[in-house]
């Protein structure tokens, strides 16, 4: 299973991070998720996970994509997984890895521009 | 004046990360602004700035919410205005910041899930 984030999810789920200061705790949590982000590798990753069909794919769909070893791919969606972004479940001899959605959804509404959000 | 992203606001402006897969040009641009926000420090001056009374800061207004030196505050701020997430204009003694709401937004887009697109 992949590590949760309560604290952001609970106190950020719809506050923009331009509607009042972050305490340290929210901004430790967010860090975390947008340093997940932050590499080229893991953001390619992710888009093809995400647009694959049936919206999961295994390591032996994503390394074709890359000039990479498994384990340094494997690395990075560990990462991945870690920060909440993407779940894992292993079928037979591979682990097929999809997007968390609720994820995802709650950084775009903490950077929505305050004017823009609808709840 | 801050570095523009040409390249991801063209090409991802109203593109889920989640639609298609990335290119290497477009999750190198795209990396470079979610790693300026991958620190707790970097989140909490963004937010501090969006929040404050006019929508902007100068380090003057800054520095007492932080256990850290000018000089360190100073280059945080840098890291923010080079990834085009911040602006900042010099007046008088002190150079005022502003967060950049469109860079924002195109982050909050490039992160929706694909249902909740409405464009």
């Amino acid at each position: 299973m992949s590590k949760q984030l309560p604290l952001v999810e609970q106190s950020l789920c719809c506050s923009p991070l331009m509607r009042q200061p972050l305490s340290e705790d929210q901004s430790a949590e967010l860090a975390r998720v947008f340093k997940a982000l932050g590499d080229p590798v893991r953001l390619r990753l992710l888009s093809l996970i995400a647009s694959h069909a049936g919206g999961e794919a295994c390591v032996c769909d994503l390394t074709d994509a890359f000039d990479l070893t498994g384990p340094t791919i494997s690395h990075h969606l560990k990462v991945l997984r870690e920060a909440g972004i993407i779940d894992g479940e292993r079928r037979g001899t591979w682990v097929y890895y999809r997007v968390l959605p609720t994820t995802l959804q709650m950084l775009s509404t903490v950077l929505m521009a305050p004017g823009s959000v609808t709840t």
